[in-house]
C-alpha cells in the first residue's frame, strides 16, 4: 500500500538558516584538523591560521639598479660645474641589480650617470642622497608581519610572498570529504548495455564534479539498492568515512523513498521539503554531528539542492563563503507564470540585442538537464509572485560572463540541424563568440525580430498563393523594418518513417489511412504551413489524419516520436531521418533563409555568421548531414 | 664594459597584437593533439570537437510519477459524475517514477487521483490525455543532438549531460605545457640558509601557479646560472619538451641580461620592451614555432608580464579566451601621478564607504610583491594621461569580488600591530568580512575620515598642551562630525635598540650623542608628535639628533632599520622590538583609539569590529605581542 508523507514547505532561506544554525551549534561547520602543505602546493587551499613572515624581503640592502655603490657622504658637493671623482674599488663599487651593498655603502649611482675617466676612476655630477636606488631590508616584507590572515584563499601571488618571507609550508583547512551515495535498483553504471527501465547513474558524477569545483573531495560510493537495510548500512559507513554525506535520491515521498527514514534511524531530519521548484523534496539531516543531505533524483532538482544547501556547508567548513554569481538585469521576452507559494528557478538564454539584454525562458522540467547545459543564467521568481510578463525587467544570476553574453549572436525561429554546425564553427573560428538559438518556428522568429529580441531569424515560410518563400511573410510581419533575407540552405522535406517502412507509406495521401498515425509540428512552424499547403493542393482534409493534433517543436522531436513508435509518420527534413537511422520519402525542396535586420548587418553578430557560412569546411559539414543544398548559402535573396 | 641596449617602447596592446598575429601565422596558437579523457574526469577541460549524444535520454518512455500506467483511450469518458473503472494488471499497471511504460500504455495517472475499489480494481474521475505524466523518449536529450560545441569548457552539468547522452569519453584540448626557466647565479632554492646577495627563487613557483590556475601545465626547470652557454643549452631543451617557454629573468639590458641574445641565437625576438610600468623589460620571442617569453625579474613586473602576454597565449592554445576581470568604478582617494608615454598599473585597496567605492593606491615599486597580495584591484593609468586627481572616478579591475569589497571595513590611520590580529579574528568570526588597513599616520587617518574615505581611523595623538589623547585633534580636524573615540589598546612606546644595546642608550637624551644615529617616523604620525612632545619637555633640539630626517612609515619599518644596523635607535612600540628580537627602553604608555563616525556605528562595518574586540581570545592574542594593556578595549572614551 502507498504511504502518504506530507513534505515541509519552508522557504529555502529559512530552511538553510535553520539547518546552518543547528549544525553550527553542534560544531558541524567547523573545519577539520589543519593539514601542513608546502607553500608551492597551496594554490586554491585556505589558510587555517594567519601566516607571518619568518625573514624580511629583501633580507639585505640590495642594489635596485646596475651601477656603482657609494657612501652618500662621499658624493656631496658633486655638481655639473664641479664633478666629483671617486676611486673604483675604494669609494665606488660596481654592483648589478640585486647585489648586496658593500659594507659602508648606503646609495647606488646608476651606470648611466657615471663617467669613467679611467678604468679605476669615475666622475659624477650629482650627489647621491642616502638610500638612493637601494632596496632596503624589508622593503617588500618585514620579518614577523602577517602575509595572509586565517581563512584566506591562497592565490599565486600569495605563494610568491610566502616563499619570499621564508615560509616554506603552511597549515590549511582540509578539503571537506563528501560521500555521494547513489541509490536506486534501476541505476546502472555508464557504459552498460541499456534495457528499458535502466537509468544511467550520472548524477553522482555531476554532483561530485560540483563538490570538487567548490574545493571539496568527492567520495563516490557504489550504487545502493532500494531496500531499507542496505541503505542504512551504506549510510552508516559513509558517515564514518566522510565529513558530509549526500544521498541521491529516494528523498521524495513515494513507496521506495527510504532516505528520510534511514537518516532518522541513525540521526535526525531537520527539514524534509522546501518551497522551491525544482528541488522541493530535499532532506536536511544530521548523523553523529555530520551533515547528511537527501538530494532529489531529477538532475535539475539535484543540482539545485546542492547549490542551495550543500555549497554553503562546504564553504563554511573551509572557513569561507561561496563566491556570489554575477548578475544582470534583463528584459523578459515572454510571460513566465509561476505558482504563488513556491520560489521558482527559471533557466534562461540571454542575448544583448540592441541596447537591452533579453532573457528567454527554456524548458522548465526538473528532468531536463539540457536546460541547465544550455542556460546562460537563472531568474528566480519569488514565492509571493505569480511571475513575469513579457517586457518586465528581472535579475538574472549568470552562468556565463557578461562578456560572453555580449558576444552572443541570438537567432530565434525555425529549427534546422545546420544551426548546430554553424554554432560549432562559429566557436572554432571566434573563440569568444557564441550562437544562441531558440526554436519557436518561423513565424515565432519573425515576431521575435519585431519585438527586438533577436539579431536574426531562421525562416522557411511558403506563401500558399505565390509559391515563393519568406518574402510576403516578412512584408506582412515586419512592414516598417529594413531587413535582408540571406539564404542559409535548401533542404529536402519529406515523410519520416520507421526503418524499413513497415506500413508502406509512400505519399501524403497515405496519411488518411486508418492504420497510420501522424506526428505534426506546432502551429506557426514553417513545416506545419508547408504541410497544410501540400494537403490543400491534394485536397486532403486535415481532420482525416490521425495525430494531426499531436504537436512537436523540432524536426528531431518528430523523428524521435517515429523512432519510438509513437507515430508512423511525420513531415520533416531528411537530416533528421538520417540522424536517427529512419526511412525518408522526399516530397519537396524548400528554402531556409536568415532574416536579418539591416541595422545588425554590419555588427560582429552577423558579420561573423556570414564569414563562417562562407567557409568551405562549414558547407562540407552541413552537406554530410544529408538532404542539403548550399548553392545560395550566404547570398542575399531579397532586401526590403 | 657595459652594453647599452635600447628597449622598444610599444603600447602593450600593439605588442600583443603583433605577437599573436605572428604566432597565429606560424600555427603556434593552435591547440595540440586532442586527448581522449573519461567524461567524469573532464571537469575544467575544453572540448576539442563538438560532442553529440549517442543515445536519447530518457531512452524509453518513462513514468514521471508514482501511479498507474494506462492506455489514454481506455480512460475517455471518465467524469466525476460517471467514474470509469479499470482492472489492475490488465488495463492499469502500477508504476513508480522512472519505470518504463508497459507495452501499449501511453499515459500515467497519479496515485493521488486513483481510488482503489478493490485490490485489483480502480476508479478514476478524469480522462488521461495521451502522454500525461510520461517522460517521452528524448525529452531531455535526443540521440545525435549536439550536447556541447567544440572549445566548450566542461562544467559539472556538462558531465551529467554527456553521460546521460551515452558519451563516456570525449576529446579535449591538451593543457599547454609551459616550461619555467629561473635564471640567475644569485638564486637559491626556498629553505636554503641565506647569505647576503642570495635571492630565494620564488618567482617560478608564483608564475607556475598562475599557469596552472589558467589551465596550463607548469614544468619548472632547475636554476640556470648567468652564462650564455648554459642559458642557451637549457633553453634549447626546454623548447623541445614544452609548448611555451618562459625565461625569468635577464630580460632587461644589463651586463648579465643574456635572455634576448639567447632567444635570438635559437629563433627570433619580436618585441623587446613595452610601454608599461611595471613590466617594461619583457621579451616576446619564438623558437621552432613555439612562443618563448622573457619575463622581467621583479615579481610585480613578472606577474604583469604573464598576465598581459602569457595568459592570452595559453587560453588561445586551449581554444578559448581569458575570462575578463570584474570591474568597478571607484573614487580615487589621493593624487596618482604617472609619466606620459607609459601605461601604469597602480595597485589599490578598495572599500565601500558611504555611497562610494574609494580606491587608495598602495606601494608602486616593481619589487613590492606585497602590493599585489594586499591589492583589491588595479587602476590602469593610460599612456597619454598624467594620472588622476583626488576625487576623480577611475575604473578598477577587481582581484576580489564586489561582495568582498562591500563587506570590507576600511580603517585608515596610525599603524599598530594589533590591527593584524583584529583583521585575523574578524575573518575567523565572519568569514565574509575583511579588514583593510592603510597606514598613513594618525593625522592622515583623521583627514581620510573627513574626506569620507574610511569607516574609522586608528589614532594616538597627544595634545602637547593638555597631555590628553585624540580629543582636541578630532575637534579640530572633524569639527562638524559626530564621532566617537573607542579605545583599542594602551601600549608602551619607547626606544627600539639593537640586541644587547651595544651603544648603551638609556634615555632620549642619549639621542644627542655623536655616535648614535636615529630613525624617525613620518610627519603626521602620532609617534612623531609624541617624540616632538617629549623632546620639547626635555628641551632637546631636533637638529642635534642624527637621522631625525630619516623617516619610515610603520613601527616595524623602524625596527627593521635598527635590526639592519641602518640606525641605532628609533621610537616605537614594544611589540615591534619584541617581534624582531631587539632591545627596548620603555618611555611612556599611550592610548590608541579608533575614531568612529556615529553614522557608521550601527553598520556591520563597525559592529563586527566591536564584537571581535570583545572576544577574550582576541585580547589574549594581542597581549601576547607584548607591551599592550587592554583594560579599556571597546570602551567609548569620548563622543562629540
Amino acid at each position: 500500500m502507498k504511504r502518504t508523507v506530507y513534505l515541509d514547505d519552508l522557504p529555502w532561506e529559512a530552511a538553510l538558516e535553520k539547518y546552518l544554525s543547528y549544525l553550527n551549534d553542534l560544531g558541524a561547520l567547523n573545519p577539520g584538523r589543519p593539514e601542513l602543505v608546502p607553500a608551492e602546493e597551496a594554490l586554491g587551499r585556505v589558510a587555517a591560521a594567519p601566516v607571518y613572515a619568518r625573514i624580511s624581503s629583501p633580507h639585505y640592502h640590495a642594489s635596485a639598479m646596475d651601477g656603482l655603490a657609494v657612501r652618500s657622504y662621499d658624493t656631496y658637493g658633486a655638481f655639473e660645474i664641479s664633478p666629483k671623482k671617486l676611486r673604483v674599488g675604494r669609494e665606488a663599487f660596481p654592483v648589478d641589480t640585486g647585489d648586496p651593498l658593500p659594507e659602508g655603502c648606503d646609495a647606488v649611482i646608476m651606470i648611466e650617470d657615471v663617467h669613467y675617466v679611467q678604468p679605476d676612476l669615475i666622475e659624477i655630477i650629482h650627489a647621491a642622497p642616502p638610500w638612493q636606488h637601494v632596496r632596503f631590508v624589508g622593503e617588500d616584507i618585514v620579518a614577523t608581519e602577517m602575509i595572509i590572515p586565517a581563512n584566506h584563499l591562497v592565490r599565486p601571488v600569495d605563494i610568491g610572498a610566502l616563499l619570499a618571507g621564508g615560509v616554506d609550508s603552511l597549515y590549511v583547512h582540509p578539503r571537506p570529504r563528501v560521500a555521494l551515495m547513489p541509490t536506486g535498483t534501476e541505476l546502472v553504471q555508464p557504459g552498460t548495455d541499456l534495457k528499458p527501465g535502466d537509468i544511467i547513474e550520472y548524477n553522482s558524477r555531476m554532483l561530485g564534479a560540483m563538490v570538487e569545483s567548490w574545493g571539496g573531495k568527492a567520495l563516490r560510493k557504489e550504487i545502493t539498492a532500494d531496500d531499507f537495510a542496505s541503505l542504512k548500512a551504506t549510510l552508516a559507513s559513509s558517515v564514518d568515512e566522510a565529513d558530509i554525506v549526500l544521498i541521491n535520491a529516494g528523498s521524495s515521498s513515494g513507496s521506495e523513498d527510504f532516505t528520510a527514514d534511514a537518516i532518522r534511524a541513525l540521526g535526525s531530519v531537520l527539514v524534509h521539503g522546501v518551497a522551491t521548484k525544482p528541488g522541493k523534496p530535499v532532506i536536511l539531516g544530521e548523523i553523529k554531528g555530520k551533515p547528511v543531505i537527501g538530494v532529489p533524483g531529477y538532475p535539475v532538482s539535484a543540482y539545485m539542492g546542492l547549490d542551495l544547501f550543500v555549497k554553503p556547508v562546504i564553504f563554511r567548513k573551509m572557513g569561507t563563503v561561496p563566491p556570489p554569481l554575477d548578475t544582470a538585469e534583463a528584459t523578459v521576452s515572454r510571460k513566465m507564470v509561476s505558482s504563488v507559494g513556491v520560489e521558482e528557478f527559471v533557466r534562461v538564454k540571454l542575448g544583448q540585442v540592441g541596447d537591452k539584454v533579453v532573457a528567454t525562458p527554456i524548458a522548465r522540467g526538473a528532468g531536463v538537464l539540457m536546460s541547465l547545459v544550455r542556460a546562460d543564467g537563472v531568474i528566480r521568481i519569488p514565492r509571493l509572485s505569480e511571475g513575469y510578463n513579457a517586457g518586465d525587467t528581472a535579475t538574472v544570476e549568470l552562468f556565463r560572463t557578461p562578456r560572453e553574453i555580449r558576444e552572443t549572436t541570438v537567432i530565434i525561429g525555425s529549427h534546422d540541424n545546420s544551426l548546430d554546425v554553424l554554432a560549432n564553427f562559429l566557436r572554432l573560428k571566434y573563440p569568444e563568440a557564441t550562437l544562441s538559438s531558440a526554436h519557436v518556428g518561423s513565424l515565432g522568429g519573425l515576431t521575435a525580430l519585431r519585438r527586438g529580441e533577436a539579431h536574426c531569424a531562421g525562416t522557411h515560410l511558403l506563401d500558399e498563393e505565390t509559391g515563393e518563400y519568406n518574402i510576403n511573410y516578412v512584408k506582412r510581419i515586419l512592414p516598417d523594418r529594413k531587413v535582408a533575407l540571406v539564404n542559409l540552405v535548401y533542404r529536402e522535406q519529406g515523410l519520416i518513417l520507421a526503418r524499413g517502412n513497415p506500413k508502406g507509406i509512400h505519399e501524403l495521401a497515405d496519411l488518411r489511412r486508418d492504420d497510420v498515425s501522424f506526428v505534426n509540428r506546432q502551429r506557426g512552424a514553417g513545416t506545419r504551413i508547408l504541410l497544410d499547403y501540400l494537403l490543400g493542393e491534394k485536397d486532403i482534409a486535415a481532420d482525416l489524419i490521425r495525430g494531426y493534433d499531436h504537436e512537436e517543436y523540432t524536426h528531431m522531436a518528430v523523428a524521435v516520436a517515429v523512432k519510438a513508435g509513437a507515430a508512423d509518420a511525420g513531415l520533416g527534413i531528411r537530416a533528421a531521418a538520417i540522424a536517427l537511422d529512419l526511412d525518408f520519402v522526399s516530397i519537396v525542396e524548400e528554402r531556409y533563409d536568415l532574416c536579418i535586420p539591416l541595422k545588425y548587418m554590419d555588427t560582429p553578430y552577423i558579420q561573423r555568421l556570414l564569414a563562417v557560412m562562407a567557409l568551405p569546411e562549414f558547407q562540407a559539414e552541413v552537406k554530410k548531414l544529408g538532404g542539403y543544398d548550399l548553392r545560395d548559402c550566404g547570398k542575399v535573396m531579397w532586401r526590403s
